[in-house]
């Protein structure tokens, strides 16, 4: 029998192990791993790492922002660089607003990335406006729809819920099988925060750090654990920037709690000296949370060594450094105007496998896991997505972890226009990307058209094995045998 | 030379020691600790404990609530009833409802306790509403009169105040030397809990338990300490009802944080089950926070013995068992409409005496420091008040530590007329207790008039020696050189 | 092309996912995992589940004691035993007892399980005697001839090594790539406790489990770790039993620590209440550590779930309730001469996944984690065996999810001739297990033949990625620029 | 009536409060705190702080090391020393080594002190051989002759003793009431860690710090914290030295556990950097545990701040830099051979008041419980000495805390010939020491003979409060009911 396509003679690495054996690809879908396969074409991966493309997860593309402003990226600019990157699949953000319905939402979000992207593509449900109808109509309709992750704001006045809509969020979300995000840091303490700082005339980009404290994601994470375990949802808390943050999520797991992290590479290459720039340069390296100093990053890696962290995400927001991006409001606007976030969607991978693989932080098969496998399991594309199975996608990365390379705006194929992570020396890079059998890039170019990525309607969120944490006045079996638990 | 008065023979006990030995009396004050004193009257205190009379800390006396309802007890009912249980003062608390001036709020206070007091007294000022003018002007000027703590709320609609506003109050406590004290449990996890509970009917007392779960209580302390770490500001967490809320001050405190905790007998003694009676009987155990279980008095213990609590507090709120406190919505009302609180200011000594020495748990200098000397170091008030030195108020408690009795309304002297603790039997009771050298309580009657009592200005909050903890974002040795602390 | 022999329809499980496929099994080994394969012989696994066989890493077989007593198993009914139960691969101990040397004590293990084992074996070095000789030359021809894991004792009189005898087998381990293993436990409070006991008369087996009290496990296992954390050698906890022991391990793996983590059966199922048995039947349940109480085994499952534990194994110790094995001191022996251990090599993955996976409380691919993948990528033997993947060896268990059965020493299978899990209902057994593409057990019956099993010269550890833990006083980078690590 | 001696105007300072008031002292005790007090004597403390004089509990003087060695100091040397740093009590060791009987060694001892000492003094016994006799008849004997201190070591060949024997001597102290003191440092570690260092030639005073590294005395306080709760005995760890070690003893008195904590002004205030000094000048700053980091200092601070130690003591232990010192051995000697210790009986309090008190570290009554009145609590001497109350012996300090002063060899008045602490510039400093009354210090001279001090039999450990932890196995409320718990 020939397959569409075969892999042949690279070091195959999954989750779990590496092995050596080809990669048989048929319609779309991985129909063999074996020795001595047969295909119509075939790729020579001798001396070359096979493994699942990268499932970026955490990505704002195509997104409006409260106020209007629209990322740089499209679903056709942000799949580009993903694949560049070694991704085979992305899972933005769908958005809602305040006054929006949930459906009009994905609605809208679907005729964005409809016939753009590259790649397979989901979305996560941004929840601004947990209304009745929002509550007990359109969430459901939207799990229907595949639709299995939301994400509620604790900051940002337009976008935060409250605690007891958090709750109700999480209520429903674990009713249907819904994994639930947060983005934690505490509204109130920035407000002041930045208050202080303004009133001293304190407005450049760097004080943007100062005015999002370490504190203020640490207590947020706290709470919003707190909320998780009283109705026992599962909740992953996303760009974890700060060593308490990482404890709090690992001291829940412990519990028993179904409690997920997340951290990003700008926590873990850059601290906020690098905002110390002039001429609103260092509003390159503004997001929120925003970057800390060395000792995080050494406590962040330590966290992504012993299991706290299932996903390292780029939280790529591409907003460009002119008046249609962060300097829309001047070069003398206050930090509390400027857009946050930096792109990062194609500079990912490559910092994990040379800072991570590369100086012994993790081995391949960590990798895999942190980069494709655990996104896949946690948003409910396991096992289509995400490994190397009988029956997945081909949805193939193959490395080459030799080749050199620089990371630079000029290469990363978005339209931010600029990387914070200009001139990081790189060890190992992606030289082909597959989606469905498909080859996206290769050679250093582009072979797929915009349009080739489909929409992924997910499956529900299951949480392996994990015992839970129910709060007592929540758990039927005591207090007076009464049962409100969702 | 004679004194006015002298304790003869008695075993004095201070935070530090016990030491036989007398104490003269002289315009109401310690003028002499020795042997063989003389004095004008003689108290022989053979066989007895001698100890700085309790101060009561926590107590809502003569105080209405945002609705417009008033506590059972005012200052004479209220300080007879804490003179009877060993203590010779009192500090309840003057609340500001929103709207109300500060300076407005204390005048009224003032009105209510003046000339009604059989001890001294002061108020921990209770801000709900934290203006502009408030934090500027009135604040200090409440200071300047004496009135060294603040208490907040984070929950109660009517009373809570958010997170901005909390580090408002707590940057102007520092700036001045003022206590801050908090009501720590989140708001929205309760009106969820409560919501569900009454969407099924759950109304009676006993669910009062449930609408507040321990996680609501952990949530706020951590919330509140990470706001107190912030500013590097003094916090005292009221009314601790959990281990793991216990814990966090405990570990605050070891972190540097200027934290404070207090537990309650309600909690060391009581548990939820007490309150699963028909009939409405369950209204009277309903507190806030809310009974636990034993697990939780075990653990409490076990924080009071390790050091966590430096004070245990009767936060007697008294609502009689009737149409003009509890039940004035009726025999059907929901639990979200019954009035929060018990009374219990004549209990608490007897029954932490007890319990705490006579059961072996504590030693007696450790009674004293919990009852008393704690006490008047965090509120102003040590050496005046709170020890037997020289110089000091004559405040003492004589204690027959093998006298027997038994908790009952009937001999409480206070107006919520039913006790939480109905029945429970002590051993080791006060006998005579001396305000300024003047007998207030002596063989078990009342000896002193309404408008003995007098107001204290407190001396500002000092905290002896803890490192402090700020946050780095504070910290004008990093982050660019800023400083915007308060 | 035709395999072998094919496994069709089943669903494999990976440590990592699920997926629908079949495996092609050639030469031994598994030559492709796709769809439609073709092949000599079929096996037909719908409904069944696809899984490596496990590993038992953890097993007393042909092993005799200092003091001369065999356990009642040797290589033939060890294995038989362990293929029953669902394993295709084990690696019992190979103990050296002082004043042999390791390479006779491991030519002596060669000719006991040489042409005896149905399953390929390898065994771990009980090393009681590192001597200079045994430090300089005999572990690293151990480790040369793929003996690539040591194990110590910290109790046992005969057995026990000193803690610098311990940091001179680490040392040696760490610098060859062995993996420690270590039994923890303090012998000196093990002799205060017994010689207590035995001054009282009390003597029945059950004291036994007073006289291992869970502290001398906290102890053994902190210091333990203490050692490993100075030199940074990877180190495995063997058979922990107590929470906090567990909870030790997962502090030092997040501290970076190479520590690892093992339970049993034993410690998840019984409690020392099964101990309190008349006329000496307490004997069958004693094991050291001991087994504790329902508290504990909660406690166990939760680490379990939250990573702490790598590999759940059986520490089969089979000895019989005669005179050949526990009973050979008589009936009125104390119980400091009973033998110790408890067979279960066969019951222990029918009971993990009855009570883990069918319980809700581990996923299937956890269970394939703990049972067999961890195992082979500890003790070196991964990709070869512990995983279904190209190249490997077709060492699989098919298993029937829905099977029900009954653990009864009748079929175990082994020679203990009594069982600890006697009567244990469970759900979901094994069908057929394969060894190389071998069927050992099919239709409930043995198809092997003792010698079918080979020795496995296993290749070194590899820890992947975690950061290690070195003490400050072996960094180089500090103290003065010295450098003495291993 | 006209005491003895009247000490005016000064500001008293308790472990509990400060106060405004005269001291009157008559027949060596206190007589009286007052005001206006009349004697026939009067000391003006106008400006001054009068405190209960120092008590130092860690000490080493007239002792003769297990090979023979004599400390430089005696104890007329040492309790001059000790008087002019601002002690009025001194508790030394008296050392059995092998062989010796415990009376022989108090006799030994009592011929040693008695008549030499300007201040009383008592002992802690060192056990170094807890043989049947010692542990049946002797002991008891020490205690009824007021030796209610026990002092055991973990390492040190020759005084060392085992696990076991550590639990016996804990059995019989917890039975009698007196409390064990124990010097945690793991002995295998230490070893392993010298042989490697001798290897290698690194023979220099400095390289005795490396070879007894944090993590040894970390594993040592928790195994002896472990042996501790086995039995619920009282505990205190002496010289912690590492951030590890004290948070052990921290978290074992959050349990309940019975463990008290010290730690010395060397691990306050030096370095190990100050070892590294050419031609064996190092060696004045060896002492075990070694000096460590500066990060360390830090945290030691914040657990002096956070309760963790109960006192600070010096570990005065006075070997001369000559040949009857340190240099005995040559100045070519490996560090294993050199008088390990330090000089700073003198320096203690000066230090502690000027880093402490100056520096906001402490308060006032933090100091004096740390340095007087928590070591009277601890070993049975409270009332009678460490605080100022009536009854209580007049042992005093009067302190300027203007006073400037540099900390010099010169000024130590003790036999060493150095001092660690040289050129330390201090604020705040005795000026008036007071042994029962009697001026032993004043004016910076020496008021007092040898043979004023006299032996304090002193009373039975009692802890106060602390719930206590007994292992579940020794717990008769559980396992079968069963009652052998000391």
């Amino acid at each position: 029998m020939k397959h569409d396509l075969v892999i042949k003679g690279g070091t195959c690495v999954t989750a779990s192990e590496m092995f050596n054996g080809d990669l048989g690809i048929t319609d779309g879908r991985i129909a063999a791993l074996g020795e001595g396969l047969h295909g119509k074409y075939v790729i020579d991966a001798t001396g070359k790492l096979v493994m699942p493309g990268g499932i970026e997860a955490h990505a704002h593309i195509a997104q409006n922002s409260a106020t209007g402003g629209m990322t740089a990226d499209d679903y056709t600019s942000g799949s580009i660089s993903a694949a560049f990157g070694g991704n085979s699949c992305i899972i933005p953000f769908a958005a809602q607003h305040r006054g929006m319905g949930v459906t009009e939402t994905l609605d809208l979000y679907d005729s964005r990335a409809s016939g753009a992207s590259v790649l397979d593509y989901s979305y996560h449900l941004i929840v601004s406006d947990p209304s009745e109808v929002v509550l007990t109509k359109e969430l459901p309709d939207a799990f229907r729809r595949g639709i299995t992750s939301f994400k509620l704001f604790m900051t940002y006045d337009k976008m935060l819920v409250n605690d007891a809509q958090f709750l109700d969020v999480l209520s429903v979300a674990k009713e249907h099988g819904a994994l639930t995000m947060v983005h934690a840091e505490n509204a109130g303490m920035i407000k002041w925060m930045t208050d202080r700082l303004l009133a001293r005339g304190l407005k450049e980009p760097k004080y943007h750090a100062l005015s999002h404290p370490a504190l203020a994601e640490e207590e947020a994470i706290h709470r919003a654990i707190c909320m998780a375990k009283l109705v026992d949802a599962p909740l992953l808390i996303v760009h974890v920037s700060t060593p308490e943050g990482a404890a709090l999520v690992q001291k829940a797991r412990q519990q028993g709690a179904k409690i997920y992290g997340e951290t990003c590479p700008q926590y873990l290459f850059l601290t906020r000296n690098d905002m110390d720039r002039p001429d609103m340069q260092g509003a390159a390296f503004m997001c929120s949370p925003p970057l800390r100093d060395a000792a995080t990053q050494t406590a962040l890696w330590q966290h992504i060594q012993s299991g706290t962290f299932d996903v390292v995400s780029s939280d790529h927001s591409p907003y460009r450094m002119d008046d249609t991006g962060k300097l829309a409001h001047g070069m003398d606007a206050p930090f509390t105007v400027i857009a946050n976030g930096m792109p990062g969607i194609g500079a990912r991978l490559p910092l994990l496998f040379s800072e991570g693989v590369g100086k012994g932080r993790i081995s391949l098969p960590e990798f895999v896991a942190l980069s494709s496998t655990n996104a896949a399991r946690l948003y409910g594309l396991l096992p289509k997505k995400g490994t190397l199975a009988v029956g997945a996608d081909a949805d193939i990365a193959i490395w080459d972890p030799n080749k050199r390379g620089r990371i630079s705006a000029d290469n990363q194929h978005d339209n931010a226009g600029y990387s914070a992570f200009e001139g990081w020396e790189v060890t190992g890079l992606p030289v082909t990307v597959l989606s469905r059998g498909i080859r996206v890039i290769d050679g250093g170019a582009l072979h797929a058209q915009a349009g080739h990525g489909q929409f992924l309607a997910r499956a529900k969120f299951e949480h392996s094995g994990r015992k839970g944490y129910l709060a007592p006045e929540l758990d039927p079996t005591q207090n007076f045998g009464v049962n409100i638990a969702p």
